[in-house]
């Protein structure tokens, strides 16, 4: 599975039961989160997300809305003693604000802490099966937004031979995941006959906080999925641009230029307490535009 | 009015919907913070606490479920434009913490912000209608308790003269605030004839975190509502020790000692669920106890 699960969709001020930014990407087993806004470790109790499996944090910028949360989650991961090293990837100075709160109380926590300042566009991660990227977004203060790429790369289906096969929809998910197929006679029928190898892996592009900034469309060109903030419907876009955040429709507008599969808008101002003027904005632009709903799962 | 409205009862973990310590007393029209865990400012919108009108904040000591969630409320204010200024009452260090977080992105807050470092027992705001006071508490950091005194002192009940005058019920709090009685007749019944001055002024006395200590009985003698921790059941009463923290028995035979009006417990380990069993042990020993529970204002 390479989904991502939305824990907070709110921008600075916390309002109206929605939460400050925080989203866990699931690869396989795999769980990374990006951005910790207050509250995030218990959106994860809500939500059910297995926070042991975290073993990545990826903090955008140090706005308290991107990391107020941070501090809280560490602390919950001594308390639970956990041992697995946890890295945290982050502009520079996080690591003195957390070190100083732990020192504190001679906190010493009984895992490994591995800070990772980020300081230019770079592969942070590159493992077997996900790697994640940086890469510079429009905000006020140095400001990144991640690339996760998903490795495996799922087959494409050949719907054709498979129908002329009578195979299961049930089975087709294991067929994109390079699984032969049995029949109740015993007959191994080969992956390679029913499916072909899929051209690019699957990509999620996360841009933080950012000012709407067409030249960077090219760096998430092709995502499967990406996520746009949406800080304002756009009859504030001179607010947004003083702020350096986006509207609605320049999020659409920045979705098409970036020949994305797929748009999802979050980070609102607390201003809205409904969001259906996102998309009523949003949806004529780039019709496959989704809310980023708080303890949503959106599969990439 | 003189109460406590409970935000958060659990201790350093955060789990079944609790969250870590946070209480709001309310005096008249002003509003004073007692600690302020992470997620206290979701809290107080979840209760209509007008944080607007908080002008004190108390934290007991810098374990992180006490004063995470203060960063996030100090930058809310700010979001709200807030002018009027706000003081912190805190052990050294959190100053440093927030200041810190403040600088790196160069924020200037719009309202003044005025730390005061408690080092010993002593007075620490001194107004017409209140005052709060610290005192030292046995936990494994620097920790200090803090007792609100409410100036105002209402009028005893004189019941049978009362009754005498057919006086409804609903009038009784007007009568004990010194208010007169009109008949339907137009007829003034003096206060002084229906009620006679109390003795002692009210007092909430909190006690943070703590193992139980009985020399401290004699500092919060005779308050109105005392608040003790009871992070766990008495069968744990050997871990309670190692930890500097009290159990059920202890918070219900401290409040005995201490000869209080009432009892409240919270801090909770995150391994009970349910509370009930909390009860269970105190009200043998001490009959008028309540959980602390979170959106409940109790009455001074």
């Amino acid at each position: 599975m390479f989904a991502v699960t939305i824990l907070g969709n709110n921008s600075a001020l916390p309002a109206h039961e929605r939460h400050p930014t925080a989203q866990v990407v699931t690869i396989d087993d795999r769980l990374l989160l990006i951005d910790c806004g207050e509250g995030t470790q218990m959106q994860m109790s809500r939500y059910k997300i297995k926070r042991s499996k975290i073993s990545h944090i990826f903090i955008s910028h140090l706005h308290g809305d991107h990391y107020y949360g941070l501090i809280g989650l560490l602390t919950s991961y001594s308390l639970q003693n956990r041992e697995t090293p946890l890295h945290i990837y982050a502009p520079p100075g996080l690591e003195k604000i957390i070190q100083l709160q732990l020192d504190i109380v001679h906190a010493i926590l009984p895992y490994e802490l591995v800070f990772h300042c980020i300081t230019c566009e770079e592969m942070l991660v590159d493992e077997e099966k996900f790697s994640v990227s940086c890469f510079h977004v429009q905000h006020r203060v140095p400001c990144y937004g991640f690339i996760v790429t998903e490795k495996k790369k799922p087959r494409k289906l050949d719907l054709k031979t498979i129908e002329a096969y009578s195979i299961p929809v049930s089975f087709y998910n294991n067929l994109s995941m390079g699984e032969d197929y049995v029949t109740s006679n015993g007959e191994v029928i080969k992956n390679e006959l029913l499916t072909k190898p899929h051209a690019l892996p699957k990509k999620y592009a996360y841009c933080a906080d950012t000012k709407f900034y067409p030249p960077m469309a090219k760096i998430v060109q092709g995502a499967e999925l990406l996520y746009h903030e949406a800080t304002y419907l756009d009859n504030l876009r001179e607010r947004a641009i003083e702020r350096f955040h986006s509207t609605s429709v320049q999020a659409a507008e920045f979705a098409k230029l970036s020949d994305v599969k797929k748009l999802l808008i979050g980070h609102f101002s607390s201003k809205y307490e409904v969001l259906e003027d996102f998309l009523t904005e949003t949806v004529p632009i780039f019709p496959l535009t989704e809310i980023a709903t708080e303890g949503v799962t959106f599969i990439i």
